[in-house]
C-alpha cells in the first residue's frame, strides 16, 4: 500500500519536495477517527514512546521516593536540546539516586540547542552523556533500577531486568508484540520495537484514558502525561516542535517526537491517541502532520487552530531571512 | 506518476524509512540511458547546476584575467563546508577584484563542518558571508560582473544583468525554459528554476561532451569539470559525499549535491550526464542513490565499484559507536 503524500514543501508556488506517511488517530478501544496510509505497518517509535517508557519509574515508587516532581518526570519523558536547565536537571536526578553522569550508558553529543553548544565551545568544553537529548530518560532508568534494587550496569541490554520491565509494558500498552523479531538499537543504545502504528495510537489513547489500564498503571499514566503538559520545555528545548505544540493549548494536548519522523500524541478531553510517521524519516514532515491533526480535532476552537497555525505551514526563510517557501499540509490532511 | 522507491533505511532487519525519487542518466542527444520515475517532473536544481551558472566566469574571460586556477574553478562551482581553506580562498578571489565579504549578498550562516564551526565558536567569533557555503560562486559572480565591468549591487536580483546572462547561459546548456513562471528563490538569494530532470541530466552530458555547445561553451564547461574532478575539496569539504565519490575515481567522475536531494553528474569516458531528485527532498537519500548510479555505470570496473561501496550502503551508528543500520539502494537501483 502507497502511503498519501501528507505535507508538500512550496518554494515559490511550485511543489519542490514532498512527504508520504501514515495518520492513526484511535481510541482506547481500537475504534479509528482517522486512518490516512498503512496504519498497521509496523514502526518503530523511537524517542516517541518515552512517556510509557517511564512507566516504571512510577509505578515502582521510585520517583516518589525520590521525590520527583513535574519537571523531573517530563525529562524522564524527554528528547531535550541539552539546555544548562536540562542538563543541570539529569544530573540532580542522578544525584538524589546517590550516581552521576558515569552511570549513563547513553552515549555523548553536542546540545541540539545552538546557544547551548556554542556555549560549550566557547569554554573549551565538550559535551558529555548528561548533554545526550536521552539523559533524562536514561537518568529515569537509572533512579528506577536503583529503587528496585536492580544493579544497573548494562541496563541498555534487551535483556537487562529493568529493559525486561519496559519491554512488557510496553506490550501491554500497546497490545503489539515486542520480541527479538522486530527488535532494532536505538540512538542511545536501549531497544526499540517496530509495531503497528495504529498500536502506537490506541497505546497513548489507553495512557491519555487510563482504559484498558490497572488502576495503578492509569493513574502513572495520566500523572506522567500531565507532568509533560505541565512543563513540555523539559520533555523538549527553546523552539522544538513539542514545545509549541503543548504550548498551543496547554494541559490539553500532549505530543512526543520520535527520531526519523514519528509523533506519538494524545488529546485528553477526546480520549483519544495519535500515532504518526512520514515514510521518509524528516522531522519537519511529521511536525507539519501532528499540527494538522491537531488542528482538525480541535476544528471547534479558533484560539487552539490559531495558535497551531505557524506549525501546520511553516515558513522556509533563507539565509537572508527572505521568504522563499512554506511547508503545507497536502490535500489528504486538509 | 509515483516515483519508485530509490533507498531504503534499515535498522536492524527492518526497514525503517524509505526514500522515492526519479533518476535520469542520458547522452547529449537526449537519448535515455536510465530513466527511473518521472524524469519530466520540474525539479529546482538548487545548488547542483553551480557548474554551468560559473560558466560566465570563464567564458567572459573573467577567469582568465584574475589568474583562476583549478581551486578557484572549483571553489566557484562549490557548495563548501566553511572550512578555513574555503574561506580563505574566496577572501583571495575577491580580493583580485579588489572586493571583499561585504560585497557578498549570500547571507551569512555557520561552517557545516563541525570542527570549524567549533573552531570559530572557540574564538569568540562568529560566521561571515565568507562561510556561506556559496560564497565561492558568489566570489565568482562578483569577479564576472566586475571584469564585464556591469556594476555588481544586487547581483542576486534576477533581472540584474549577470543573472540574465546566467539564466541565458542555463536555457542554452539545458535546452529548458527559464522564466518567472518556474522561478523560485535559493538559499542564498539568487534564482532557481524548476526544469524537467532529464533537462539537467542532458545538460550536464552537454557539459562534459561539448557536444550541442559552442565550441567556447564547450572548452568552458570542460574546464570547469576539469576544475572540480582535480580538486573536489573545494567543491565540498572533508568527509562530504561529493569529495568522496569524485574520490572514487579521480578524473572520471564529476558529481555536484544541490538542497533538497538533488544530484548532477557527469562521467566524461561514457559521455552521459546524470540528475537525480529524492521526492523527500533529503540529502542521505540522494547520496546513496548516485552513488549506486555510479556503481551501475561502473559496472565493468571493480576498482571504482569497490571505492563507491562505502558510499551506496552506509552504515548506520549511535551514539556510542554501535552498528544499528544501514541505507541500501531499493531493488528499483541494484
Amino acid at each position: 500500500m502507497n502511503n498519501p503524500v501528507l505535507v508538500e514543501v512550496l518554494r515559490g508556488s511550485l511543489v519542490e519536495s514532498r512527504h508520504t506517511g501514515a495518520v492513526a488517530v484511535f481510541d482506547p478501544d481500537g475504534k479509528a477517527v482517522l486512518a490516512l496510509g498503512d496504519v498497521d505497518r509496523p514502526v518503530f517509535p523511537r524517542s516517541a514512546v518515552k512517556a510509557i517508557q517511564a512507566l516504571p519509574l512510577v509505578e515502582s515508587g521510585a520517583a516518589d521516593a525520590f521525590g520527583f516532581g513535574n519537571k523531573e518526570l517530563a525529562l524522564a519523558c524527554a528528547s531535550h536540546s541539552g539546555e544548562p536547565q536540562h542538563v543541570g536537571l539529569a544530573a540532580r536526578m542522578l544525584a538524589k539516586a546517590s550516581l552521576d553522569e558515569h552511570a549513563l550508558e547513553c552515549g555523548a553529543h553536542w546540545p541540539s540547542n545552538h546557544e547551548a553548544m556554542l556555549a560549550l565551545a566557547r569554554r573549551g568544553d565538550k559535551p558529555s552523556a548528561l548533554h545526550n537529548n536521552c539523559s533524562g530518560k536514561h537518568s529515569g532508568f537509572l533512579c528506577g533500577c536503583r529503587h528496585m534494587r536492580i544493579a544497573h550496569a548494562g541496563y541498555i541490554e534487551p535483556d537487562h531486568p529493568y529493559q525486561q520491565v519496559i519491554r512488557r509494558t510496553m506490550e501491554e500498552v500497546t497490545g503489539a508484540e515486542h520480541g527479538e523479531g522486530n527488535r532494532g538499537i536505538d540512538g542511545c543504545s536501549i531497544p526499540t520495537y517496530a509495531v503497528p502504528l495504529k498500536s502506537l495510537a490506541i497505546g497513548f489513547a489507553r495512557m491519555t484514558t487510563g482504559k484498558g489500564l490497572p488502576a495503578d498503571r492509569a493513574a502513572a499514566a495520566r500523572r506522567l502525561l500531565a507532568a509533560c503538559m505541565a512543563e513540555p520545555f523539559y520533555v523538549s528545548g527553546s523552539g522544538k516542535a513539542d514545545l509549541r505544540l503543548m504550548q498551543a493549548a496547554p494541559g490539553r494536548i500532549f505530543v512526543k517526537t520520535g527520531a526519523e519522523a514519528v509523533y506519538c500524541g494524545a488529546v485528553p478531553e477526546l480520549g483519544l491517541g495519535i500515532a504518526i510517521k512520514c515514510d521518509d524519516g524528516q522531522g519537519r514532515a511529521s511536525e507539519v502532520a501532528v499540527a494538522a491533526v491537531l488542528s482538525t480535532l480541535f476544528r471547534d476552537d479558533g484560539a487552539v487552530q490559531a495558535a497551531l497555525g505557524d506549525l501546520a505551514e511553516p515558513a522556509l526563510r533563507n539565509w537572508n531571512g527572505m521568504h522563499v517557501g512554506e511547508l503545507k499540509p497536502a490535500e489528504a490532511l486538509r
